[in-house]
């Protein structure tokens, strides 16, 4: 018998024993069961990424397997909920034995390191496309929305951004950045969702996103959500020596605000939690009744009217 | 600003109230939140659709609507659980206003039908590929499972099967069923998922699975998982009188047997229970400790070796 989308899945994907209680059935049914327990609700995200639009045609497929992991798992922790579960619709042109088992075992590998379950899922033929759902937990009432950013709260950033952006240049081989190129593909290819800190911060921030469309896109949506607006300050936008150098070299200032594929944390505190924050963010600005997003650069205010990275522009 | 993957979802599908109390979060941030009631367990399942390979070019937005959810809603059915929510990745080679448009209103409008809320989803470009996954409770152990069945059990299916292949071959033009057609059509275009009827039988039924490969390959996946076998009788299975015109015409007696695409559920009951069985539907064989799959015709057992429609054979 040929292979087929009945054994696809069945072949490369089940018999791996759960790590979550919650999983009472995984692969191999019409359906997979999940328990939720007492006092939790389910946080449920879907990211599709599609070939030539999201990813190269010759990505590894261990590269592909990590990050469509990553990216879903960053919109669980910019909820502040703890990943258990995804379920995988994987649709490619024809069936090559070689790379779908490195694809799996790599899904199987990172999928555990993260602590989540795959659960199901199907296998079609066509362009290569990778739709990943995931599920996480998170106490009842305590998840981070978009929409309650206050006056007055301040905005930060995990970590540093633009390193995701920088490293796209230098995988289209727009940018040379000589010895850092290694480095800063890497914080591309292999993006480190924040779950740990989405969440310690469901006891401190009042709203929280993950930056995957850029900064000034991902802070707008927060902004619009919640109805306020927001003035941030170059100066404290966290930025690594390699995107430093890339600004100083080119004048590009906008690029690490612009480019996507961080996968940073994006949150707001009001001013009375800032003392027990301890989670490595840099405060960056603050929101504010005017509408609108501003930036202030040398002195220099600026409104931001642009969006980030949108695939149908 | 262009239509962006941003705006795409939210200008379509975003403020529709929720008709299901479970949706704590709908569209618009990272996650949606799900609540699962205390005595439930939440089943979720995930189908793929692929242009050229599930369904034709030319199709009616409103149908591959309906056919998205019915099918991903037949997989609850198929354990019993009732459909609460999904959420859609839809992939499309670029916005066509018209068409996306109307697929989603005939998406919200049969979603309601159906009594489930869309509660997110990815847009993205790409050859148009729509995956959906759909989540539904049941209480705690009553999920209808493949792996279930006991020799001893009498295998049913609901309603008919065959009508779907036998649509396909019509809308392929080639058979032509005269004024039955639009009918047979239908069938394979608007397939009712047995949500009632998967409710029902977590009283009755042992094992459960939706007819969407075919009755032998579907039958074989409960046998394999049951680690059982089954008789079959060709005189009992339950024939529309176009596939029975059909088979009589062309001698194509096995067309219903391996067409998917029918959504009809396939049962094994205890006959202990036999007696408070009260949904429409046909006794067709029994489960046997001898393993396979073997049909009876005309007095003649032949042993089942043959698998349904698989995509990639």
């Amino acid at each position: 018998m040929p292979l087929s989308e009945f054994t696809l899945i069945d072949r490369f994907f089940a018999g791996h024993k759960n790590l979550n209680s919650q999983v009472k059935l995984g692969v191999g049914d019409d359906c997979a069961l999940l328990e939720v327990p007492v006092g939790y609700e389910l946080a449920v995200t879907m990211d599709t990424m599609v070939e030539g639009v999201h990813f190269f045609s010759d990505v590894a497929p261990e590269d592909l397997a990590y990050k469509l992991l990553a990216v879903n798992l960053s919109d669980l922790a910019s909820m502040g909920a703890q990943p258990i579960a995804v379920s995988l619709a994987l649709t490619m042109p024809e069936i090559e034995g070689v790379w779908l088992q490195q694809f799996a075992i790599a899904f199987i590998k990172f999928s555990k390191q993260f602590g989540v379950d795959l659960i199901g899922g199907d296998t079609t033929k066509g362009t290569l496309t990778l739709s990943l759902q995931a599920m996480g937990l998170v106490p009842v009432g305590r998840a981070l929305k978009r929409s309650a950013a206050q006056v007055g709260d301040l905005i930060f950033v995990t970590h540093k951004i633009g390193d995701a952006g920088l490293g796209l240049k230098i995988l289209k081989e727009e940018y040379d950045a000589g010895i850092e190129a290694e480095q800063v593909k890497s914080r591309l290819i292999r993006p480190t969702p924040r779950v740990n800190e989405g969440i310690q911060l469901r006891n401190y921030a009042n709203s929280c996103i993950d930056v995957s469309d850029g900064l000034f896109a991902d802070l707008t949506h927060i902004l619009e959500a919640s109805r306020v607006g927001a003035s941030i300050d170059w100066e404290k936008i966290p930025l690594s020596d390699a995107v430093k150098k890339y600004i100083a070299e080119t004048g590009d200032w906008q690029m690490p605000l612009n480019a996507g594929d961080d996968y940073e944390l994006c949150f707001t505190v009001s001013s009375q939690k800032l003392s027990s924050l301890n989670i490595q963010c840099s405060c960056i600005g603050k929101v504010e009744s005017n509408l609108g997003l501003r930036i202030n650069k040398a002195g220099v205010t600026q409104e931001i009217s642009r969006y980030g990275f949108e695939h149908f522009s």
